[in-house]
């Protein structure tokens, strides 16, 4: 990993310089807790005391951290400077910062990671940017503190080759398990079941989750299921169900995030194929409209109005996220202008991104048919890094 | 699970309700991202969309959640009403304040997660705050923020019989690991062949990690090893090093946090078995110290002056922290007065609350000889939860 999170940290620095800020600063502490969704991008491993990671305008990069926790930093050979502390970090923090950002300056801005629309770009604590504010008061970075919230987006979104390789292998490997759980769906098999056999099969060969694993993989057996977040329940699989499966895993650090159904019997009924292909034929309304420059409502837009023409409500979710280290992985949302989505419909999309296009209809007295691929944005446009599932797939009864 | 999260729920009710707050509110997003240290012991598994969870002075539990996050909250039966939404988040939740709290109050008070002092009451991010904040603003509850600081550290800091249990659970598995250490330990075994070794021992218990598995165990062979929290590293073993072992399980969701150290060789060195005597000495001295009532930095310096009288340097780090849910669980500490450890070391001892006592002096040409215990605070004073090592212990050569 050490290769590719160097590789992250330079691409920040080419960020921060195109940037209105003149420093970002990740300020943590006891990341064994709280962990900035940053922290992974900056180094390995974990910090303890308060620690600020400072990526500047020039590119130079200095961390103050604890003295106990130098040892990793100062082998990693990352940072062009480390400094520890025993007593308090207010001194060598503040020490740093002048040494960066050069008294010419008339207004500093240090960015640091807070954001109301995207959680990955929020890893700083209210009590810490408190800490933050005293320590630079009564100096010339008083007032200095923006938001990195357009440095995070940016560095998370676009994905380099190694990234994209390590994705790549990750839905390689959901494919593989939902092909297992065709030969084992059987009516009769319980939700937990399937689950419990996917976890072991994740274990078997090393794959992390990627989003907890109590609801991960969803499993709805039939009409009766709950729909959402929760976990499978003991609810068996019968003919004449939809089995939906929603599953992502890690492999290398990186996240998948599909979604495939089957129906069991041998005879589909009309109402589960035309099912099948309003949902299909709106996430293929959602991938073309996909390409740099539109914002993400737009795309959402796109297919969700497919899919209301074809007869079907509304789907209560956005049409998409970002993937990256996780499922969830921010920035920019191809979803709907609802409050709960803050700015992130409206952020313009880029090349480098990879969203998921996901959504689902419940078809009555059968399940809920829900899809769902990732697809990579291009300079022109976007291109499937999974293969969707373009037939309505049956099980035996 | 279920039971001991019903368990603290209901405490939390009772401290909420000898708080100055009207309402306790824990405010999360994309918990599988930054979770809120107070999740665990208000319900088990995750939320994603913005949630709030609300504990009021009357003992009222109310969660306003995203719609598809709310059927394992149903299930629970922990809550008095569960409330979900769609669209955005802002008009349930002040409705549900608007119920919670009585018109008749004139200065409505809302805890929320926020610490510069203690991380583990500090789960709330800035954005977060700042979302709060705007959701609130033009109701009768516009500045109505206060600090929940006081209300966790009670929370977290009373344990249970149920988390005694645990916690002792945890240092039996422990201090089976230990023995199992001394059996391996020989000249030409590294570092990292140790910690290997107890990684694979606590996979097949099925035991968790008290901190980051990367320095957990931190192993230190000899005088050449970094002191700290690095990784263990390629260093091997050799007679005349001391062999220390600062390690943490977490068993039923609690953990231990204990170090042991051996010498490798019959004949222990004069300057070991005075290094050893002095380090008991003043965990002794800590622990005689240790009673509901007095202050951290008391517990602290008895023990600091115990082993600065003895001719050694002081620790650059707290003689205890408390232990709970992980190794460093926040709270009132028994350390100095140092800047970075905030108001922490004034905080009273009460009665319930369980630490940590650790310190370890540098022998030059042996490493570092360094001892860890666990104690629970009682009415009176303390109690061993862990069983010191009394003697310095050898290795076979």
């Amino acid at each position: 990993m050490s290769d590719l999170t160097r590789e992250k940290l330079n691409q920040a620095a080419a960020i921060v310089a195109q940037s209105e800020a003149d420093v970002w600063l990740t300020f943590v502490r006891e990341t064994s807790g709280i962990a900035d969704p940053c922290l992974p991008f900056l180094m390995e491993g974990g910090l303890t005391w308060q620690s600020a990671l400072l990526v500047s305008k020039t590119g130079k990069k200095v961390v103050v951290a604890g003295n106990y926790d130098l040892d990793g930093l100062e082998k990693s050979g990352d940072w062009d400077e480390t400094i520890g502390y025993v007593q308090g970090i207010r001194e060598p923090l503040v020490d740093a910062l002048e040494e960066l950002i050069p008294v010419s300056v008339a207004s500093p801005k240090i960015a640091v990671n807070f954001s109301e629309n995207d959680d990955k770009c929020d890893g700083l604590t209210y009590g810490m940017f408190r800490l933050l504010e005293s320590y630079l008061a009564r100096t010339r970075f008083a007032g200095a503190l923006i938001s990195a919230e357009p440095i995070i987006r940016a560095l998370r979104g676009r994905k380099t080759a190694t990234e994209l390789a390590a994705m790549r292998g990750a839905i390689v490997e959901t494919d593989r398990l939902f092909a297992e759980i065709a030969e084992r769906a059987k009516p009769g098999i319980t939700e937990r079941q399937l689950a419990d056999f996917v976890h072991a099969q994740m274990e078997v060969r090393g794959l992390g989750f990627a989003w907890e694993q109590e609801g991960n993989p969803i499993v709805n057996c039939g009409p009766d299921s709950a729909v959402g977040h929760s976990a499978p329940s003991s609810l068996a699989l019968a003919p004449g169900h939809i089995l939906h499966i929603d599953l992502g895993v890690v492999q290398n650090g990186y996240a998948s995030d599909l979604q495939r159904c089957w129906f069991v019997g041998s005879e589909i009924p009309e109402a589960v194929s035309r099912a099948h292909a309003a949902v299909l034929g709106a996430i293929e309304a959602g991938f073309a409209a996909l390409r740099p420059g539109v914002s993400g409502w737009e795309v959402d837009a796109a297919a969700r109005s497919f899919l209301v023409a074809a007869g079907y409500p509304e789907y209560l979710h956005a049409l998409g996220h970002q993937v990256g280290r996780v499922a969830h992985d921010g920035g920019g949302l191809l979803g709907p202008c609802w409050a709960r989505y803050g700015e992130t419909p409206y952020w313009p999309i880029e090349a480098g991104q990879v969203y998921t296009l996901e959504l689902g209809v419940a078809v009555e007295g059968h399940g809920y048919w829900s899809l769902e691929d990732m697809v990579v944005v291009t300079e022109t446009g976007a291109e499937w890094l999974s293969t969707p599932q373009r037939e309505a797939w049956t099980l035996p009864v």
